[in-house]
């Protein structure tokens, strides 16, 4: 199973609305940064809205996603984070302190914006 | 199998990047026709770029849900139409005629935005 990803303007946007296994999620990092440098996208909205649970290895997955994506030059905004999923990240010790987020897809282009002074 | 429904402003966006079997296209029919209502969308972009070739069925549901999104209120733009897709959305009679297209998403909005008048 692939998670798609849409490409709006300069903007990459993913809404994960399935509970990912490890194929799935590692599938989706890979899936991701190729599409950042096919599209030299300047920034990734992952909207974890419909994100009840994770794990430790897709929280690790992530987490890893967002350092790999900013390397590649692409400002990553986590929007609608749940309270389990934020107690997760912090527990396992996945701080993302330099990662905006907002609460929704809408804040979170907005965010984006905002942070790419665009 | 869920294809995901990501909401922006008043619109949904959708863009199909996987090979749909018929439980996947019915439920798809299902989720868009119950965003629509819960979120009171006044438009619709279904992205068919990743989407080589389409069976009878599909096609069918496909034409189906734009007539049922109509019904409830919500103008689709169809984008990125492959050329086999066309061929068989044409040769099974299903008649598109008063839905706009587009390449792709970002066309696709701005379509929606002139065929709503906002």
């Amino acid at each position: 199973m692939r998670i798609p990803i849409l490409k709006l303007h300069n903007y990459l946007l993913i809404s994960i609305q399935v509970e990912m296994d490890d194929n799935t999620a590692i599938q989706f990092q890979e899936d991701l940064l190729d599409k950042i440098h096919q599209t030299g996208a300047s920034g990734v909205v992952i909207d974890l809205t419909s994100v009840e649970i994770i794990d430790s290895f897709i929280a690790k997955v992530l987490g890893d996603v967002v350092k790999m994506s900013d390397l590649m030059g692409a400002k990553v905004v986590l929007t609608g984070i749940q309270p389990a999923v934020a107690v997760t990240l912090i527990d396992l010790g996945i701080h993302l302190q330099d990662v905006p987020t907002a609460l929704n897809l809408e804040q979170g282009l907005i965010k984006l914006r905002q942070e790419l002074g665009e």
